[in-house]
């Protein structure tokens, strides 16, 4: 399920998260905020999003969608397929921004990101109530995956599968929580716990930094990929969960948690709690902090990625999307010449530290450019899906001009040789303005993915590269080819 | 602090865990437990625990400590400097044991596991009280650093500072808990999340599946790196803390958790449980589980360590400890053969699809050798802020092998020509098994900064990578040395 243009009203962290993400996925959106300071704000959050988008996946980034701010909600919400409410939580407010929706938009899904209030509430007073649900995100919305979606009395069901299908396009885990309750799931837990933990404080017990220590260097890294039940199901050993509940369900009954209270936040405990915090992470920034965050959470979905588990399945399919569509149409290129295999500016993180695109980025921009290639000739994802690729053998670059991030760089690549096993590519690696950068040439070799040994490609396969080369054969072999490193020209 | 003997009481998953974090680290333990089976469901944990130890660090592991069954606590306690006691949660239980060691063992440091009993209860009937604390890990033991240390009103608060170093030294992250409180401070979050969580179930909100999912594709992996009160900070934007409590602080009051009531644990809603968490993770046995889970703790740790944060460091500190227990010596410092220039692991963000180590990072290893060269000869990051550098003019890699992600890599340099500008090395790039992975040729121009153009190094630079280049020149040529693409050998 795709979607083309969207709004989002209110320009929060929660906002500016699903801004980033939905951009990312090429949908123009509008936002409504009356905050004068919305646009900085909305930066802000876009510029830690893009930083983490570079680094999040290995497939190349679509082009971003469009985005600006609108002077009303019915000037944002006109045309719009999807409708992200992000308003404070006050319910009158937001009953007040449905109206306005009603009257200027009256088809478009409409999500609501509260973390508390029930849709049916919610939707109550609407004029189209069955358009709306509620799709709760967690912050940073542009990076972690979980979306609770709730539907309330008057809700059409088609459109919590229709909203599903939106929020898998966008790289993100729907949970389709079964029945109404305040605060949904993730959030109930959310809540018990930081009661305990405002307790836990005010008694002494443990500071910000000592609570904080107790989840991260035990529970959360168990909770990073298997949840509360799938862990105590081998906290029960081989017996699994019904032996984990006769041992720890009797603790239930012992009087540990205090949740059965709410403490006071008395400006004691709110100084005690702020003044605890500043000592533990003062240090940085909030900026910088989002930043640790960011390159914290990155890594472990990618971890789990390469484990196939939980929420780097997610990024792997989300990937995969990326891939896809990034595809070059083989109808659409033309083969006469060197085919245009690589098209884009040169992302920031790669770049050292006097922003020079970094030297083993190079090959990264070759490797770009031989994949390109090979959907071109049909070994595309679908093939490599059935277990045959190409593998690269040998490589040789030439470094020959520097490049700074964001600058406009192509690729061109001539099909040296295309017989047999043997793929023979040599790429040029272009600023924008003509200059040559670097030279690169390959030696690939088509290989079966289950034995890892070499093979002959599928026949149409071997064809379209056959085609190429005895085109590409009649052009001028280009000036380098051939080298040795340290070779006299 | 190190420690040579230990004792264990208990040998389930927590006593198990226990053990394998001793004798990995060379202490030599007798373990009692009554249980016929001990024996075997001790050897399973320590399976899991070795296969997870192989691929924890990239250190050398030490000798083992040797372990045995004792046939009584008496037995067990002889000549132990610490007591693990971890035996079933029933204080009359407890108070048995610690009688025994007193008769047996009036000196030893006894560290209850009991994930919530007061240490004052259980030492109150103690003829040496003074020595006993609780010291409450996480499952599994052998992975997970945090450790709970609390201290009842008889304990000598010395023996809570020598605890602490045993743990630091067993690659642990002690919490001291400030105040004694039943369950302390994480279990009294867990049991509040469980209570909540079988609400959820009994009133039919969510599956076991989907209060996991709402768990591991959401807050759990902020949890995994930040805990509760830091990432609230982020959530409270520029602000902080204080406006975060302002603002999340009325939500409070909500009738939102049901913590107030314990669910009754009828049959009924066991079965629930129970069949639910099987449809959820039936389709693995325990143990694959258990691995899956550990794989996925050990990457995420070492994530962390390559970002310097939380459980990561104190996976870095615990490498540098069996580093230099097993007084490695810097390989750099010999440079009469090829020099070692990287030793890592293959980073999970450096994989494809199909967890192989991406094309284009080959390059980048290579990029990492030649600057640990530079370094070697002097041509260090001071050199470089002064103005003067060496840049990549041309590369050749043969890819030879695939490595996978945490994979131990190394690769050793060999200087092929070092005089007047020009710089000539060969990578030769291995599996920590031996096996070679590629190879990569390099020629280096010497250059100015300033004026982006070639020119002599330095003297201290040209006369080391002369010595460097005239020693190694005695060395054989490597295999592959001045390969174009494609030639025939």
């Amino acid at each position: 399920m795709t979607i083309t243009k969207a709004a989002i009203l209110g320009g929060g962290v929660i906002g500016g998260g699903w801004l980033a993400r939905l951009i990312e996925n090429g949908v123009e959106v509008s936002v409504y905020d009356p905050d004068p300071e919305a646009a900085r704000k909305l930066g802000a959050v876009l510029a830690n999003a893009d930083h983490a988008y570079s680094r999040l996946t290995l497939a190349p980034r679509g082009n971003k969608g469009a985005w600006r701010l609108a002077g009303s909600v019915a000037e944002a919400v006109t045309g719009a397929e999807l409708i992200v409410e992000a308003v404070p939580e006050r319910l009158d407010l937001k009953r007040k921004v449905y109206a306005e929706i009603d009257a200027a938009n009256p088809i478009a899904l409409i999500a609501s990101s509260t973390s508390g209030i029930m849709p049916s509430d919610l939707q109550a007073e609407m004029t189209h109530p069955g358009r709306l649900l509620v799709a709760h995100p967690f912050n940073p919305v542009y990076l972690l995956p979980c979306v609770e979606l709730v539907a309330g009395k008057k809700t059409d069901p088609a459109n919590i599968d229709r909203a599903a299908a939106i929020y898998e396009w966008l790289g993100m885990k729907p949970i389709r929580v079964r029945k109404e309750i305040e605060a949904f799931i993730a959030d109930r837990f959310l809540e018990a716990v930081w009661r305990e933990g405002l307790w836990l404080i005010k008694d002494g017990i443990g500071t910000t930094q000592d609570i904080d220590d107790a989840i991260r260097y035990g529970f959360g890294l168990r909770w990073a990929q298997m949840g509360l039940f799938e862990t105590y199901r081998l906290a029960g050993g081989e017996a699994g969960m019904r032996h984990f509940i006769a041992q720890f369900g009797p603790c239930l009954a012992w009087p540990w948690t205090k949740l059965m209270n709410v403490p006071e936040l008395t400006d004691e405990l709110v100084d005690m709690i702020s003044d605890q915090s500043d000592a533990q992470s003062g240090m940085h920034s909030i900026r910088e902090l989002e930043r640790i965050r960011d390159e914290n959470l990155i890594g472990i979905m990618q971890v789990l990625k390469v484990n196939d588990w939980g929420a780097g399945q997610t990024l792997a399919a989300y990937e995969r999307k990326l891939f896809e569509q990034g595809a070059v149409k083989p109808a659409a290129a033309d083969l006469s010449g060197p085919i245009r295999t690589v098209d884009r500016q040169v992302p920031p993180d790669w770049t050292d530290y006097n922003n020079h695109m970094n030297e083993a980025r190079y090959g990264q921009v070759f490797s770009d450019a031989t994949d390109a290639l090979m959907r071109v000739i049909g070994a595309d994802s679908d093939y490599i899906a059935n277990g045959l690729s190409y593998f690269t053998a040998e490589g040789h670059i030439r470094f020959i001009d520097e490049v700074a991030a964001l600058e406009p760089v192509y690729v061109e690549t001539q099909v040296l040789g295309g017989a047999g096993k043997k793929m023979h590519l040599f790429h040029s690696f272009h600023h924008a303005d003509g200059r040559l950068l670097a030279t690169g040439e390959y030696l690939l070799i088509h290989v079966d993915l289950n034995t890892r040994s070499a093979c002959e490609p599928a026949p149409a396969v071997a064809a379209k590269l056959a085609e190429v080369a005895a085109t590409h054969a009649t052009l001028v072999v280009p000036e380098g080819v051939g080298r040795a490193v340290g070779q006299k020209r």
